[in-house]
Protein backbone atom coordinates (compact mmCIF):
# COMPACT_ATOMS: atom_id res chain seq x y z
CA UNK A 1 0.00 0.00 0.00
CA UNK A 2 2.79 2.24 0.93
CA UNK A 3 3.53 4.43 -2.46
CA UNK A 4 7.08 6.20 -0.51
CA UNK A 5 10.34 4.55 -1.72
CA UNK A 6 12.11 2.48 0.69
CA UNK A 7 14.76 4.51 2.42
CA UNK A 8 17.00 4.45 5.38
CA UNK A 9 16.14 8.20 5.84
CA UNK A 10 12.57 8.97 7.43
CA UNK A 11 9.60 10.26 5.24
CA UNK A 12 7.42 13.14 6.89
CA UNK A 13 4.32 15.31 6.48
CA UNK A 14 3.60 18.19 7.46
CA UNK A 15 0.48 19.44 7.88
CA UNK A 16 -0.81 22.88 9.34
CA UNK A 17 -4.31 22.99 10.27
CA UNK A 18 -5.69 26.82 10.49
CA UNK A 19 -8.55 28.74 8.82
CA UNK A 20 -6.73 31.79 8.35
CA UNK A 21 -3.34 30.41 7.08
CA UNK A 22 -5.83 27.60 4.52
CA UNK A 23 -7.63 31.01 3.23
CA UNK A 24 -4.34 32.84 2.57
CA UNK A 25 -5.61 35.75 4.96
CA UNK A 26 -2.03 34.79 6.94
CA UNK A 27 0.98 33.41 6.03
CA UNK A 28 1.78 29.85 7.77
CA UNK A 29 5.11 30.32 10.31
CA UNK A 30 4.66 27.20 12.45
CA UNK A 31 4.23 24.89 9.26
CA UNK A 32 7.53 25.89 7.77
CA UNK A 33 9.46 25.50 10.95
CA UNK A 34 8.52 22.30 11.37
CA UNK A 35 9.96 21.84 7.84
CA UNK A 36 13.15 23.64 8.57
CA UNK A 37 13.76 21.13 11.75
CA UNK A 38 13.39 18.08 9.21
CA UNK A 39 15.54 19.19 7.04
CA UNK A 40 18.01 20.43 9.66
CA UNK A 41 17.75 16.28 10.53
CA UNK A 42 17.97 15.01 7.10
CA UNK A 43 14.32 13.48 7.27
CA UNK A 44 12.39 14.05 4.13
CA UNK A 45 9.66 15.99 3.83
CA UNK A 46 7.29 14.36 1.31
CA UNK A 47 4.07 16.19 2.07
CA UNK A 48 3.28 19.78 3.41
CA UNK A 49 -0.47 20.80 3.23
CA UNK A 50 -2.28 23.50 5.13
CA UNK A 51 -5.88 22.77 5.43
CA UNK A 52 -8.85 24.67 7.76
CA UNK A 53 -10.31 23.51 10.68
CA UNK A 54 -12.75 20.75 9.45
CA UNK A 55 -12.61 17.44 10.48
CA UNK A 56 -12.93 15.64 7.39
CA UNK A 57 -10.25 17.77 5.52
CA UNK A 58 -7.85 16.60 8.72
CA UNK A 59 -8.93 12.98 8.72
CA UNK A 60 -8.62 12.95 4.96
CA UNK A 61 -4.89 13.92 4.88
CA UNK A 62 -3.77 11.72 8.20
CA UNK A 63 -5.27 8.74 6.74
CA UNK A 64 -3.84 9.10 2.98
CA UNK A 65 -0.51 10.05 4.20
CA UNK A 66 -0.42 7.38 6.62
CA UNK A 67 -1.47 4.70 4.69
CA UNK A 68 0.79 5.98 2.06
CA UNK A 69 4.01 4.73 4.62
CA UNK A 70 4.98 8.25 6.34
CA UNK A 71 7.12 7.11 9.06
CA UNK A 72 5.61 10.63 10.83
CA UNK A 73 3.07 12.93 10.37
CA UNK A 74 3.28 16.50 12.47
CA UNK A 75 0.56 18.96 12.72
CA UNK A 76 0.25 22.66 14.24
CA UNK A 77 -2.97 24.27 14.72
CA UNK A 78 -6.16 23.57 15.70
CA UNK A 79 -5.85 22.20 19.20
CA UNK A 80 -7.07 24.92 21.38
CA UNK A 81 -10.71 25.67 22.90
CA UNK A 82 -12.20 27.44 20.33
CA UNK A 83 -15.44 26.17 18.75
CA UNK A 84 -13.41 25.45 15.62
CA UNK A 85 -10.08 23.76 17.22
CA UNK A 86 -11.00 20.18 16.31
CA UNK A 87 -7.81 18.52 15.27
CA UNK A 88 -7.08 16.16 18.72
CA UNK A 89 -10.45 14.68 18.26
CA UNK A 90 -9.99 14.19 14.09
CA UNK A 91 -6.67 12.54 14.91
CA UNK A 92 -7.98 10.04 17.05
CA UNK A 93 -10.31 9.15 15.11
CA UNK A 94 -7.40 7.56 12.49
CA UNK A 95 -5.34 6.45 15.48
CA UNK A 96 -4.83 2.99 15.99
CA UNK A 97 -3.35 3.55 19.23
CA UNK A 98 -2.44 6.02 21.60
CA UNK A 99 1.01 7.24 22.70
CA UNK A 100 -0.18 9.20 25.38
CA UNK A 101 3.15 10.06 26.90
CA UNK A 102 4.35 12.48 24.02
CA UNK A 103 1.02 14.31 24.51
CA UNK A 104 1.54 14.69 28.26
CA UNK A 105 5.46 15.40 27.50
CA UNK A 106 4.72 18.47 25.39
CA UNK A 107 2.36 20.02 27.30
CA UNK A 108 4.97 19.57 30.70
CA UNK A 109 7.47 21.14 28.70
CA UNK A 110 5.48 24.05 27.43
CA UNK A 111 4.92 25.02 30.73
CA UNK A 112 8.16 26.47 30.93
CA UNK A 113 7.09 29.09 28.22
CA UNK A 114 3.21 29.90 29.41
CA UNK A 115 0.84 27.93 31.61
CA UNK A 116 -1.62 28.20 28.55
CA UNK A 117 0.18 24.78 27.40
CA UNK A 118 -2.39 23.07 29.68
CA UNK A 119 -5.25 24.19 28.02
CA UNK A 120 -3.56 22.48 24.80
CA UNK A 121 -5.46 18.78 24.13
CA UNK A 122 -2.98 17.66 21.32
CA UNK A 123 -2.96 13.78 21.29
CA UNK A 124 -0.26 11.50 19.81
CA UNK A 125 -0.60 7.59 18.81
CA UNK A 126 0.42 5.27 15.91
CA UNK A 127 -1.69 4.66 12.47
CA UNK A 128 -0.11 1.30 10.79
CA UNK A 129 3.42 2.46 11.11
CA UNK A 130 2.95 5.81 11.42
CA UNK A 131 3.81 8.20 14.35
CA UNK A 132 1.26 11.22 14.20
CA UNK A 133 1.67 14.25 16.78
CA UNK A 134 -0.45 17.01 17.80
CA UNK A 135 1.51 20.44 18.36
CA UNK A 136 0.04 23.26 19.17
CA UNK A 137 -0.32 26.10 16.79
CA UNK A 138 1.90 29.11 18.17
CA UNK A 139 5.73 29.08 16.17
CA UNK A 140 6.40 29.21 19.98
CA UNK A 141 4.64 25.97 21.00
CA UNK A 142 5.94 24.35 18.06
CA UNK A 143 9.24 24.58 18.55
CA UNK A 144 9.44 23.37 22.10
CA UNK A 145 6.98 20.13 20.89
CA UNK A 146 10.03 19.74 18.36
CA UNK A 147 12.02 19.78 21.42
CA UNK A 148 9.99 17.07 23.34
CA UNK A 149 10.22 14.85 19.96
CA UNK A 150 13.94 14.96 19.23
CA UNK A 151 14.99 12.67 22.16
CA UNK A 152 12.80 9.68 20.95
CA UNK A 153 11.66 10.34 17.34
CA UNK A 154 14.44 8.18 15.88
CA UNK A 155 14.10 5.34 18.06
CA UNK A 156 10.08 5.52 17.55
CA UNK A 157 10.78 5.47 13.84
CA UNK A 158 12.96 2.47 14.04
CA UNK A 159 10.84 0.37 16.38
CA UNK A 160 7.63 1.30 13.90
CA UNK A 161 9.57 0.08 11.08
CA UNK A 162 10.56 -2.85 12.58
CA UNK A 163 14.17 -2.10 12.97
CA UNK A 164 16.58 -3.80 14.85
CA UNK A 165 15.89 -0.98 17.09
CA UNK A 166 18.08 -0.50 20.34
CA UNK A 167 16.32 -2.63 23.09
CA UNK A 168 14.80 0.11 25.59
CA UNK A 169 11.60 1.00 27.25
CA UNK A 170 9.57 1.70 23.88
CA UNK A 171 10.04 -2.44 22.33
CA UNK A 172 8.09 -5.26 23.67
CA UNK A 173 11.33 -6.03 24.93
CA UNK A 174 11.93 -7.10 28.78
CA UNK A 175 15.68 -7.29 28.74
CA UNK B 1 -30.86 27.40 24.26
CA UNK B 2 -28.89 29.52 26.64
CA UNK B 3 -31.29 30.93 29.46
CA UNK B 4 -28.43 32.78 31.27
CA UNK B 5 -28.23 36.86 30.88
CA UNK B 6 -25.23 38.06 28.41
CA UNK B 7 -22.59 39.25 30.97
CA UNK B 8 -19.19 39.83 30.45
CA UNK B 9 -18.62 38.18 34.04
CA UNK B 10 -18.59 34.42 33.49
CA UNK B 11 -21.45 32.06 34.76
CA UNK B 12 -20.51 29.44 37.44
CA UNK B 13 -21.96 25.96 37.84
CA UNK B 14 -20.65 24.41 41.56
CA UNK B 15 -21.36 20.98 41.96
CA UNK B 16 -20.67 18.87 45.27
CA UNK B 17 -21.12 15.09 44.18
CA UNK B 18 -21.19 12.91 47.92
CA UNK B 19 -23.49 10.44 49.01
CA UNK B 20 -23.18 11.60 52.69
CA UNK B 21 -23.47 15.54 51.89
CA UNK B 22 -26.40 14.67 49.74
CA UNK B 23 -28.11 13.17 52.76
CA UNK B 24 -27.46 15.88 54.83
CA UNK B 25 -25.03 13.56 56.91
CA UNK B 26 -22.01 15.65 56.26
CA UNK B 27 -21.40 19.34 55.99
CA UNK B 28 -20.54 19.56 52.26
CA UNK B 29 -16.94 21.79 52.75
CA UNK B 30 -15.40 21.62 49.48
CA UNK B 31 -18.37 23.15 47.70
CA UNK B 32 -18.70 26.21 49.64
CA UNK B 33 -14.91 26.47 49.10
CA UNK B 34 -15.35 26.97 45.23
CA UNK B 35 -18.08 29.32 45.92
CA UNK B 36 -15.89 31.77 47.44
CA UNK B 37 -13.09 31.12 45.41
CA UNK B 38 -15.72 32.09 42.81
CA UNK B 39 -17.20 35.36 43.96
CA UNK B 40 -12.77 36.24 45.41
CA UNK B 41 -12.69 36.67 40.90
CA UNK B 42 -16.42 38.32 40.66
CA UNK B 43 -17.33 35.17 38.84
CA UNK B 44 -21.60 34.93 38.97
CA UNK B 45 -22.18 31.64 41.04
CA UNK B 46 -25.19 30.50 39.04
CA UNK B 47 -26.14 27.14 40.80
CA UNK B 48 -24.67 25.17 43.31
CA UNK B 49 -26.63 21.83 43.84
CA UNK B 50 -25.22 18.60 45.71
CA UNK B 51 -26.23 14.85 44.04
CA UNK B 52 -24.95 11.58 45.58
CA UNK B 53 -22.38 9.42 43.21
CA UNK B 54 -25.14 8.37 41.14
CA UNK B 55 -24.44 8.76 37.30
CA UNK B 56 -27.59 9.83 36.34
CA UNK B 57 -28.25 13.20 38.71
CA UNK B 58 -24.43 14.07 37.67
CA UNK B 59 -25.01 13.56 33.99
CA UNK B 60 -28.36 15.47 33.97
CA UNK B 61 -27.11 18.25 36.00
CA UNK B 62 -23.63 19.05 33.87
CA UNK B 63 -26.03 18.32 30.82
CA UNK B 64 -28.48 21.28 31.94
CA UNK B 65 -25.91 24.00 32.79
CA UNK B 66 -23.81 23.19 30.06
CA UNK B 67 -26.93 23.89 27.95
CA UNK B 68 -28.12 26.62 29.81
CA UNK B 69 -24.83 28.47 28.69
CA UNK B 70 -22.42 28.54 31.84
CA UNK B 71 -19.41 29.41 30.93
CA UNK B 72 -17.60 27.12 33.90
CA UNK B 73 -18.81 23.78 36.01
CA UNK B 74 -16.55 22.91 38.31
CA UNK B 75 -17.56 19.49 40.28
CA UNK B 76 -15.73 18.10 44.01
CA UNK B 77 -15.88 14.48 44.77
CA UNK B 78 -16.47 11.20 43.14
CA UNK B 79 -12.83 11.04 41.45
CA UNK B 80 -11.49 7.99 43.55
CA UNK B 81 -11.28 4.73 43.80
CA UNK B 82 -14.31 3.27 45.69
CA UNK B 83 -17.09 1.52 43.65
CA UNK B 84 -19.31 4.47 44.40
CA UNK B 85 -16.60 7.10 42.19
CA UNK B 86 -18.41 7.34 38.84
CA UNK B 87 -17.69 11.64 38.42
CA UNK B 88 -15.08 11.12 35.93
CA UNK B 89 -17.34 8.57 34.02
CA UNK B 90 -20.36 10.53 34.32
CA UNK B 91 -18.63 14.04 33.24
CA UNK B 92 -16.95 12.26 30.11
CA UNK B 93 -20.11 11.07 28.70
CA UNK B 94 -21.36 15.00 28.36
CA UNK B 95 -17.80 16.16 26.78
CA UNK B 96 -17.84 17.13 23.25
CA UNK B 97 -13.96 17.49 23.45
CA UNK B 98 -11.46 16.80 26.40
CA UNK B 99 -9.04 18.44 27.98
CA UNK B 100 -6.75 16.71 29.49
CA UNK B 101 -4.04 18.71 30.24
CA UNK B 102 -6.25 20.47 32.90
CA UNK B 103 -6.35 17.08 34.58
CA UNK B 104 -3.08 15.56 34.53
CA UNK B 105 -1.88 18.97 36.31
CA UNK B 106 -4.38 18.94 38.98
CA UNK B 107 -2.96 15.84 39.82
CA UNK B 108 0.81 16.45 39.31
CA UNK B 109 0.51 20.20 41.47
CA UNK B 110 -1.41 17.53 44.23
CA UNK B 111 1.40 15.73 44.61
CA UNK B 112 3.23 18.70 46.38
CA UNK B 113 0.09 17.69 48.87
CA UNK B 114 -0.31 14.28 48.93
CA UNK B 115 1.17 11.13 46.99
CA UNK B 116 -2.43 9.66 46.28
CA UNK B 117 -3.52 12.78 44.43
CA UNK B 118 -2.23 10.63 41.04
CA UNK B 119 -5.04 7.90 41.95
CA UNK B 120 -7.29 11.33 41.26
CA UNK B 121 -9.36 10.01 38.32
CA UNK B 122 -10.67 13.50 37.27
CA UNK B 123 -11.17 14.66 33.59
CA UNK B 124 -11.88 17.97 32.29
CA UNK B 125 -13.17 19.25 28.82
CA UNK B 126 -15.84 21.23 26.65
CA UNK B 127 -19.29 20.66 26.05
CA UNK B 128 -20.67 23.45 23.78
CA UNK B 129 -19.11 26.22 25.19
CA UNK B 130 -18.58 25.78 29.16
CA UNK B 131 -15.69 23.95 30.56
CA UNK B 132 -16.02 21.14 32.89
CA UNK B 133 -13.69 20.45 35.57
CA UNK B 134 -13.33 17.79 38.27
CA UNK B 135 -11.78 18.22 41.43
CA UNK B 136 -10.99 16.15 44.07
CA UNK B 137 -13.98 15.68 47.05
CA UNK B 138 -11.51 16.95 49.97
CA UNK B 139 -10.94 20.50 50.48
CA UNK B 140 -7.32 20.40 50.82
CA UNK B 141 -7.72 18.51 46.98
CA UNK B 142 -9.78 21.44 45.80
CA UNK B 143 -7.49 24.30 47.10
CA UNK B 144 -4.83 22.72 44.94
CA UNK B 145 -6.89 22.20 41.82
CA UNK B 146 -8.01 26.09 41.61
CA UNK B 147 -4.76 27.53 42.55
CA UNK B 148 -4.01 25.14 38.71
CA UNK B 149 -7.25 26.86 37.32
CA UNK B 150 -6.60 30.59 38.02
CA UNK B 151 -3.69 30.92 35.51
CA UNK B 152 -6.04 30.09 32.53
CA UNK B 153 -9.88 29.68 33.23
CA UNK B 154 -10.16 33.81 32.37
CA UNK B 155 -8.22 32.32 28.73
CA UNK B 156 -10.25 29.61 28.41
CA UNK B 157 -13.77 30.94 28.71
CA UNK B 158 -12.66 33.75 26.79
CA UNK B 159 -11.57 31.63 23.69
CA UNK B 160 -15.39 29.52 24.59
CA UNK B 161 -16.78 32.63 24.53
CA UNK B 162 -15.19 33.77 20.79
CA UNK B 163 -14.14 36.89 22.68
CA UNK B 164 -11.42 38.55 20.92
CA UNK B 165 -9.08 36.83 23.25
CA UNK B 166 -5.42 37.39 22.88
CA UNK B 167 -3.70 35.08 20.50
CA UNK B 168 -1.62 32.18 22.54
CA UNK B 169 -1.70 28.34 22.37
CA UNK B 170 -4.82 28.21 23.52
CA UNK B 171 -6.53 29.03 20.36
CA UNK B 172 -6.66 28.18 16.41
CA UNK B 173 -3.96 30.57 16.02
CA UNK B 174 -0.32 30.00 14.48
CA UNK B 175 0.78 33.13 14.82
CA UNK C 1 -18.04 -14.79 41.89
CA UNK C 2 -14.40 -14.66 43.78
CA UNK C 3 -12.97 -17.55 43.77
CA UNK C 4 -9.90 -16.43 46.15
CA UNK C 5 -10.08 -16.60 50.15
CA UNK C 6 -10.84 -13.58 52.02
CA UNK C 7 -8.07 -12.60 53.94
CA UNK C 8 -6.73 -9.00 55.27
CA UNK C 9 -3.16 -9.63 52.83
CA UNK C 10 -3.41 -8.19 49.29
CA UNK C 11 -3.90 -11.03 45.91
CA UNK C 12 -1.76 -10.34 43.24
CA UNK C 13 -1.51 -11.39 39.54
CA UNK C 14 1.58 -10.88 37.35
CA UNK C 15 1.36 -11.39 34.15
CA UNK C 16 4.73 -10.61 31.39
CA UNK C 17 3.62 -10.01 27.81
CA UNK C 18 6.37 -10.98 25.61
CA UNK C 19 6.68 -13.13 22.46
CA UNK C 20 9.76 -14.18 23.09
CA UNK C 21 9.53 -14.91 26.80
CA UNK C 22 6.57 -17.18 26.28
CA UNK C 23 8.40 -18.93 23.14
CA UNK C 24 11.19 -20.16 26.36
CA UNK C 25 13.24 -18.19 23.53
CA UNK C 26 13.90 -15.41 26.55
CA UNK C 27 14.43 -15.86 30.24
CA UNK C 28 11.77 -13.22 31.77
CA UNK C 29 13.54 -11.49 34.45
CA UNK C 30 10.64 -8.52 34.96
CA UNK C 31 7.64 -10.72 36.31
CA UNK C 32 9.94 -12.10 38.34
CA UNK C 33 11.44 -8.99 39.92
CA UNK C 34 6.99 -8.24 40.57
CA UNK C 35 7.00 -11.29 41.94
CA UNK C 36 9.86 -10.09 44.55
CA UNK C 37 8.47 -7.17 45.01
CA UNK C 38 4.87 -8.52 46.09
CA UNK C 39 6.43 -11.17 48.30
CA UNK C 40 8.81 -8.20 50.00
CA UNK C 41 5.47 -6.41 50.70
CA UNK C 42 3.76 -9.54 52.32
CA UNK C 43 1.28 -9.66 49.19
CA UNK C 44 0.05 -12.90 47.89
CA UNK C 45 1.11 -13.77 44.39
CA UNK C 46 -1.41 -15.80 43.25
CA UNK C 47 -1.22 -15.92 39.54
CA UNK C 48 2.19 -16.00 37.31
CA UNK C 49 1.95 -16.01 33.58
CA UNK C 50 3.75 -15.15 30.75
CA UNK C 51 1.60 -14.75 27.42
CA UNK C 52 2.54 -13.98 24.20
CA UNK C 53 1.50 -10.32 22.48
CA UNK C 54 -1.75 -11.43 21.61
CA UNK C 55 -4.77 -9.07 22.65
CA UNK C 56 -7.14 -12.51 22.92
CA UNK C 57 -4.45 -14.08 25.71
CA UNK C 58 -4.41 -10.81 27.52
CA UNK C 59 -7.68 -9.87 28.11
CA UNK C 60 -8.70 -13.34 28.51
CA UNK C 61 -6.46 -13.59 31.77
CA UNK C 62 -7.30 -10.11 32.74
CA UNK C 63 -10.63 -10.86 32.82
CA UNK C 64 -10.19 -13.88 34.82
CA UNK C 65 -7.47 -12.83 37.48
CA UNK C 66 -9.39 -9.69 38.08
CA UNK C 67 -13.02 -11.79 38.69
CA UNK C 68 -12.04 -14.17 40.59
CA UNK C 69 -11.20 -11.53 42.95
CA UNK C 70 -7.72 -9.99 42.64
CA UNK C 71 -6.80 -7.34 44.49
CA UNK C 72 -4.02 -6.06 42.17
CA UNK C 73 -2.87 -7.40 38.85
CA UNK C 74 0.74 -5.92 37.65
CA UNK C 75 1.88 -6.58 33.89
CA UNK C 76 5.10 -6.04 32.34
CA UNK C 77 5.77 -5.51 28.60
CA UNK C 78 3.67 -4.71 25.16
CA UNK C 79 3.45 -1.12 26.45
CA UNK C 80 5.36 0.24 23.40
CA UNK C 81 5.39 1.16 19.57
CA UNK C 82 6.34 -2.34 17.79
CA UNK C 83 3.74 -3.76 15.99
CA UNK C 84 2.91 -6.84 17.89
CA UNK C 85 2.66 -3.90 21.13
CA UNK C 86 -1.02 -4.36 22.53
CA UNK C 87 -1.43 -4.48 25.72
CA UNK C 88 -2.10 -0.92 26.84
CA UNK C 89 -5.63 -1.70 24.15
CA UNK C 90 -5.87 -4.99 25.72
CA UNK C 91 -5.79 -3.61 29.01
CA UNK C 92 -8.41 -0.75 28.18
CA UNK C 93 -10.57 -3.43 26.74
CA UNK C 94 -11.26 -5.07 30.26
CA UNK C 95 -11.32 -1.50 32.31
CA UNK C 96 -14.54 -0.30 34.36
CA UNK C 97 -12.66 2.54 34.67
CA UNK C 98 -9.45 4.23 33.79
CA UNK C 99 -7.17 5.76 36.60
CA UNK C 100 -5.03 7.65 34.34
CA UNK C 101 -2.68 9.47 37.10
CA UNK C 102 -1.06 6.21 37.44
CA UNK C 103 0.44 5.92 34.08
CA UNK C 104 1.08 9.94 33.43
CA UNK C 105 3.23 9.31 36.82
CA UNK C 106 5.02 6.13 36.25
CA UNK C 107 6.48 8.04 32.35
CA UNK C 108 7.20 11.19 34.61
CA UNK C 109 9.26 9.27 36.94
CA UNK C 110 10.65 7.08 34.34
CA UNK C 111 12.26 10.33 32.73
CA UNK C 112 15.05 9.90 35.56
CA UNK C 113 16.43 6.56 33.81
CA UNK C 114 15.73 7.48 29.79
CA UNK C 115 13.46 9.82 27.83
CA UNK C 116 12.37 7.04 25.78
CA UNK C 117 9.98 6.81 28.68
CA UNK C 118 7.37 8.75 27.20
CA UNK C 119 6.81 6.52 24.71
CA UNK C 120 5.38 3.88 27.02
CA UNK C 121 1.55 3.75 26.44
CA UNK C 122 1.07 1.82 29.10
CA UNK C 123 -2.59 2.45 31.41
CA UNK C 124 -4.07 2.20 34.16
CA UNK C 125 -7.51 1.40 35.70
CA UNK C 126 -10.06 -0.67 37.79
CA UNK C 127 -12.07 -3.56 36.69
CA UNK C 128 -14.73 -4.33 39.41
CA UNK C 129 -12.60 -4.64 42.72
CA UNK C 130 -9.42 -4.79 41.11
CA UNK C 131 -6.57 -2.33 39.86
CA UNK C 132 -4.92 -3.21 36.99
CA UNK C 133 -1.66 -1.48 35.96
CA UNK C 134 0.92 -1.67 33.43
CA UNK C 135 4.49 -1.68 33.63
CA UNK C 136 7.25 -1.60 30.41
CA UNK C 137 8.73 -4.62 29.81
CA UNK C 138 12.56 -3.55 30.87
CA UNK C 139 13.53 -4.69 34.42
CA UNK C 140 14.84 -1.23 34.62
CA UNK C 141 11.69 0.28 34.03
CA UNK C 142 9.42 -2.46 36.30
CA UNK C 143 11.59 -1.06 39.02
CA UNK C 144 10.46 2.46 38.44
CA UNK C 145 6.75 1.77 38.48
CA UNK C 146 7.01 -0.40 41.31
CA UNK C 147 8.18 2.73 43.22
CA UNK C 148 5.24 4.68 41.90
CA UNK C 149 3.31 2.34 42.97
CA UNK C 150 4.72 1.64 46.35
CA UNK C 151 3.32 5.16 48.02
CA UNK C 152 -0.28 4.30 46.59
CA UNK C 153 -1.39 0.87 45.96
CA UNK C 154 -2.27 -0.19 49.61
CA UNK C 155 -4.42 2.80 50.06
CA UNK C 156 -5.93 2.01 46.55
CA UNK C 157 -6.85 -1.38 47.46
CA UNK C 158 -8.47 -0.56 50.82
CA UNK C 159 -10.57 1.84 48.81
CA UNK C 160 -11.43 -1.10 46.45
CA UNK C 161 -12.36 -3.15 49.35
CA UNK C 162 -14.33 -1.04 50.37
CA UNK C 163 -12.28 -1.22 53.85
CA UNK C 164 -12.45 1.54 56.67
CA UNK C 165 -9.72 3.61 54.73
CA UNK C 166 -8.37 6.96 56.08
CA UNK C 167 -10.25 9.44 54.57
CA UNK C 168 -8.55 10.97 51.04
CA UNK C 169 -7.92 12.45 47.79
CA UNK C 170 -8.67 8.82 46.73
CA UNK C 171 -12.34 7.90 48.30
CA UNK C 172 -15.09 9.88 47.78
CA UNK C 173 -14.80 12.05 50.42
CA UNK C 174 -15.14 15.91 50.76
CA UNK C 175 -13.84 16.03 54.37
Amino acid sequence: MSTIPLDPTPAVGVLTVSDRSSAGVREDVSGPRIVEWCKAREYRVHEYSIVPDETSAIVSLLTQWADDGMDLIITTGGTGFTRRDVTPEATRAVLDREAPGIAEEIRRKGLNATPYSIIARGVAGIRGRTLIVNCPGSPGGVSDSLAVLESVVDHAIALLRGDDAPHGIGGDDNE
